[in-house]
């Protein structure tokens, strides 16, 4: 099965590669940055409805919603990670993810958040979707978002 | 009009390369570490008349004051790239940076206070210095600082 | 002296590679991933006879303890290393560590736990041990561990 139809079968779609800002910041940074065959991608926030999902975990939200604002977030960083490889059949390896949760300072879960953005890499990519990873709460996040995940991928050779 | 003419133009006076780490303690971490061409460069402090710009923003700083302390860590992380590099010219793209802010758990503007660091090095190196950005508060940083910032930056060949 | 005799001589035994999570969780993420020479190593949590070592810094553990949990954590991620390259001789370069605490809104030394760890590498490694640093504290980290780090490593051709 190719990746595309993979994504299909995950009922994936990928949006249009969303901007890293919203409106009314000059571009200041970059959506990714190659580097060699490694592709680094800004933090993404969680989104809901097109809109910055807000609040804290441990307060605002359950952890079922906190996983499925992280897996919101790599749904986005996927669409980001195809813009910059050209083909997501081009990916060789998921490299690492550091997630940031907006949690409270008894919120002691960031890792099963974390959860649901490392399933859609691994249902996705398999072995290949394999990575290493951080998980943390944060005092808080841009826009008071939920979740902010940023990701390093390895692309095959051009 | 060269990278040094530009830090002229910007007003820009990068300082000699500052140790990662105040006198007395043993130094058992580098101010960067290269890897092949990738320079990584530990997070770095801001100051205020040389010493740690200490306090919380939401609580003990201004956005304008936090931005100003994000833009003297930028200009350190320069000096810290340039001491790595030999000379700015061979700095080929700046990275990623993970920008950490000593924030409130109500403050929701750390990626403002990103801003003033990003900027300096669009300004300096335009597309090259268009950087992949990661923002956060954390809880607490080193000795109280306001704002403490890490950068991975590509140099060109040997 | 070789890595093994120095680390017989820094009486530091190295476990098995242990799990990067704990049972009773599927498989999602990897302990590391191996990127050209580049080895990345997802977060470890601090550990005490076994189990996951809890609480904030700045309430609930001194520094010293703090310190003693961020030297266990370093010796895990020798451990996972060591996996890694197949043999600690192979280590070319610590590059990175990203040190995360557990500390109480007040606790301004996270800095000062992060040597319980930089110190391992350096003493281990000598100068291939130093590496890159950043230091900070989190609002809380997964299942309450008082400290967790993320390591890169560069690791000989093979």
């Amino acid at each position: 099965m190719s990746i595309d139809e993979r994504l299909s079968a995950l009922n994936i779609v990928l949006p249009d590669v969303p901007p890293a800002i919203v409106a009314g910041y000059t571009p200041i940074f970059a959506p990714y940055v190659r580097t060699g065959n490694v592709v680094s991608i800004s933090g993404r926030l969680a989104k809901k409805d097109g809109e910055v999902w807000c609040g804290k975990l441990g307060r605002d939200l359950t952890v079922k919603e906190g996983q499925e604002a992280a897996r919101g977030v790599a749904i986005e960083l996927l669409a980001t990670l195809r813009a910059a490889a050209g083909d997501l059949s081009r990916v060789k390896q998921i490299v690492r993810l550091l997630v940031l949760v907006n949690g409270t300072a008894d919120f002691q879960e960031p890792h099963v958040i974390a959860n649901g953005a490392s399933e859609v890499f691994v249902q996705l990519f398999g072995e290949r979707g394999m990575h290493a990873r951080t998980a943390m709460c944060a005092a808080q996040l841009p826009f008071g978002a939920c979740v902010e995940i940023e990701m390093l991928a390895e692309i095959e050779e051009a």
